[in-house]
């Protein structure tokens, strides 16, 4: 199939799934965990394959890991489809409704947006998660998976074709572009004569090739330097467990803390306690010009910050720290470096805890509490699809709700404008 | 200055104004009227200036009327700006808020979306209207206008800046491109990293020409086939007042009916009626095969039904009219046929309501109404920003609500992920 017939079969089948039951959906959520699980062979053989082949392109053992699957994932990604049919299907819930002035019945609805493209990298999960999570909430979805995992998501498409078949939804519901070549992903990039929405899952640098060639609405996330300010009224003991958590509780992870910002009346107490914890996790400081000799009272290893190191994500054991006046100085170095995902203040003043709340520009904003828990199951959503860091349509992690969209209904008796 | 600076003042406007109490930016509101008020002479000299040039362009009289202000014209402006004042600002508001079981207070807070761009054609109205909306709404805008109003626009920013500078407001919070050339809106479009959010008004080229180059969220609009379907169940007196209503009552409307799907058991009753109504009205008929010779018993004037005459928006006294079986063949024609703004149906009969509602692929979908009610006034919304036909953050007529995000706002004791 071409993208022309792909578009036009998913376009169909969200006609379908726009007017399938909430048990309809189910029953092929709970057939698709099924499947998963007494085809385990052949996708763990298939996962071979691909796992073969990344160790001879030299990929590392970290990526490796990724793509990596066996028995324990494949049943953990089996539940997480039979999660999904346990949380409440969104999609016909009346938003509002009232009577204007005229007499009409005036109501939102809760409707599937329709067509939702998926572009992601790497982990096979996403496919399986994905594919689940649209399907609930009565969209069709066109996937384009990583080439790392071809052979292991061609096994998992047939089992969702297969879950689709037995429960009599259209093929269309679940499609996937396995053709090799950028054109392809150009192509889907264009399609909005079919497509909703696209969600790129993956590296900068997928999501900013979505944002220049698309002609369909892109959700951008997933990305943004994360701070926490600790102001002076701080508890400073506590902070630094805090500091601790969100630095090192995942360092690979979106939401791991970045940049410490510190007062620079609390710096001196701070900064050599802070300087033993990180030195004792094997954090690496690299620290503004202030804060340097500070931190070298302490066991940690610090260098100078250079060009750049503000502006970085570290998805790793390191961490900038800069010294800064009050909280409007904070304020103006989150907005000067990006700060769009999850920012935190360690404060017991409510004047800086409210400044900063509302001054952030940060999709979630902490007050006293780890960067970490920008989450879809830490925020109780039941699902992520995606977290965004636009401001159009959803912001931070989007659940199901997210994968919506609504219809305008005016019932009326003949009603004619005046 | 250029787009780079327009956007930086942009931004660090923004930030002011998501921190600015509603009094404060209901003032500026205030002021803005006066000024227009005030200025009603120098106003109306630049437009006069633009009505000339327009005329010796040899533009047509309608496009002129659209071009014109007179004193009636422009208080109506300033009015219109002073009932943005008495509407309720959406900012600040708390979405929902619960304590997850880890004690994090977590709640959504309504917040402007920061920087909106607008390009438009033709009426100067759309200057203070959408400067109005997104200053009641704290957020910074960048206007470009049609050169066709490029005298009027200057004189309407410079009183706009004037009401911004004795309310203390940063001039950037409402800036105006006034510079010539294509590339000014191209540049506009990739300023990413300032501008949140691309509202283009007016045509589908402008709107074509948005989604093709923009890097920045677009909201897509104002355009679709409008539908109404007569089914067999339908009061056949009273569907023939709500289709004159559709058609006649503001035939160069977005929402005003285009093609009109008869039950073929009705037809023969219905058509040869419509076409005494149309005859009177001045419609003229576009007609498929079987309804031609239906009508042509009455005294309208028909033709028949060209390759694409069902893909066009009239914007005139024409009317498309095609026999279907059912309602199920009414929905096919809506998706075929682009149905994306409003659509209706007109019947007693409950199931065909519902399956109509459901089905329809429409912004706004009616039960019994004229299609004319998809407007923000009529909504009762206070202020139409745009109508949107895409699914992503907002459908059909947008209000204040619609120019604003939320922001996550977790508040906790030192919390720590677990």
């Amino acid at each position: 199939m071409n993208l022309e017939q792909m578009g036009q079969a998913a376009r169909a089948a969200a006609y379908t799934l726009a007017d399938t039951p909430t048990r309809a959906k189910n029953d092929a959520l709970l057939a698709m965990a099924e499947a998963l699980e007494a085809s385990t062979a052949a996708i763990l053989a298939a996962n071979a394959r691909d796992l073969d082949a990344a160790r001879a392109a030299g990929i590392n053992e970290a990526m490796l890991d990724r793509l990596m699957l066996n028995p324990a994932r494949l049943k953990a990604i089996a539940d997480d489809v039979r999660s999904v049919v346990r949380l409440p299907d969104p999609v016909g819930a009346e938003l509002d409704s009232r009577v204007l002035e005229n007499g009409m019945r005036l109501s939102r609805r809760r409707v599937p947006l329709g067509v939702v493209g998926v572009i992601y990298e790497a982990r096979p999960n996403v496919t399986i998660d994905i594919a689940a999570l649209c399907l609930k909430t009565g969209n069709a979805s066109i996937l384009r998976g990583g080439r790392e995992t071809f052979h292991t998501n061609q096994e998992l498409v047939k089992v969702i074709q297969q879950a689709l078949a037995v429960s009599r939804l259209p093929a269309g519901c679940v499609q996937y572009i396995g053709e090799p070549g950028r054109e392809w992903v150009s192509g889907l990039l264009r399609l909005d004569k079919y497509v909703d929405m696209i969600i790129p899952r993956g590296g900068p640098g997928l999501h900013q090739l979505c944002k220049e060639q698309s002609t369909i609405p892109v959700i951008i996330g997933g990305f943004g330097i994360s701070h926490t300010f600790v102001d002076d009224s701080a508890d400073l003991v506590r902070a630094i467990e805090v500091i601790d958590n969100a630095k090192t509780h995942r360092p690979s992870a979106c939401n791991a803390l970045d940049t410490l910002l510190v007062h620079r009346a609390v710096a001196a107490e701070l900064l050599p306690r802070l300087s033993e914890r990180m030195a004792a996790k094997g954090v690496e400081l690299v620290a503004d010009e202030e804060a340097l000799a500070l931190l070298q009272s302490g066991a940690a290893k610090v260098r100078p910050a250079a060009e750049g190191d503000f502006d970085t994500e570290w998805l790793s054991l390191t961490l900038g720290v800069k010294l800064v006046a009050d909280v409007d100085e904070a304020l103006a170095h989150l907005r000067d470096y990006n700060a769009s995902h999850s920012d935190a203040i360690l404060t017991n003043r409510l004047a800086s805890a409210e400044r900063f709340i509302n001054g952030a520009p940060s999709a979630a904003v902490y007050v006293n509490a780890s960067t970490r828990f920008t989450d879809g199951a830490q925020f109780g959503l039941g699902a992520e699809v995606a977290v965004s860091t636009q401001k159009l349509h959803a912001r931070g992690p989007m659940g199901l709700e997210e994968l919506t969209s609504y219809k305008w209904i005016g019932q009326a008796d003949y009603l004619i404008r005046q």
